[in-house]
């Protein structure tokens, strides 16, 4: 049998499997957006399975660690901060205080702007959250190299 | 006066200040996810406001873009290559087919699984978005210029 009826037989043969062939993606993984959003959920994935048994996401680490290292930082500061909506970040923090981890108090300026602030608990849960944030970005590092990392970083920077 | 006591004082005025210091962010802005993420949202901004008029998202875009270059797919292969879960696909479906911009038809194989066509009215508007996507696009290598663009996506794929 020719080299090329075999090729041929062969083509036949997939398109009929059980498994399609990859469909044809077009110029989708050459967009900026589309591969910011494939790797962006990758690295997301990861995270949450990184803190499976702490039950915590990206978000609510972000707005868990600006508490901590800003005691009494307001709602509108976070949100203005980290770009996330004053009503997500309401229900953010309903969530927070219903668990323990994060309390309002009133503020010392206006004491309708609440100061936030960790409890006792949401402090020994940070320390927990912070080493295993350590051990996600170590194997992010892994596969991209230290100066990858850098540069991956810089080129990122440009897009915001 | 000292040195010290003026940046004291300085320091003082500042946090009393009606519009607060950027808080301390921590290790947040060197953290790969972080800064993936603050991206992302914003080549998607732009992505949104360039296709205002059409009211198309970039999820909505990446599936039509699969329909048109692979007439007669699934949403189970659409679904597999673009990382979308089935349950939101099958809404984003149902929204496009209410638009009149694709439609479902009985399946070659398993009339159960739906192959998806693109209307006339899909496909005019598909040429609309992708001279868009390349506006869009280009905005974007203007900000990391063309070596910087291929940078970015090798690095990015080591994430995926």
């Amino acid at each position: 049998m020719a080299t090329r009826a075999r090729a041929a037989l062969k083509s036949a043969a997939s398109e009929t499997d059980a498994a399609p062939a990859q469909p044809d993606m077009g110029p989708l993984p050459a967009l900026i957006g589309y591969a910011l959003r494939r790797a962006q959920l990758a690295v997301f994935q990861d995270f949450v399975q990184t803190m499976a048994a702490l039950e915590i996401t990206p978000a609510q680490f972000s707005v868990l660690l600006l508490v901590a290292r800003n005691p009494g930082i307001s709602q509108v500061q976070i949100g203005e901060a980290l770009g996330i909506k004053p009503a997500n970040l309401a229900v953010m923090m309903n969530e927070l205080a219903a668990r323990g981890i994060a309390e309002r108090r009133p503020g010392a300026a206006d004491r309708r702007a609440h100061a936030l602030h960790l409890t006792a608990a949401g402090k020994t849960l940070m320390r927990q959250l912070e080493a295993r944030v350590e051990d996600h970005e170590a194997r992010l590092v892994d596969k991209l190299g230290a100066p990858g990392k850098q540069q991956l970083l810089r080129l990122l920077a440009k897009l915001v």
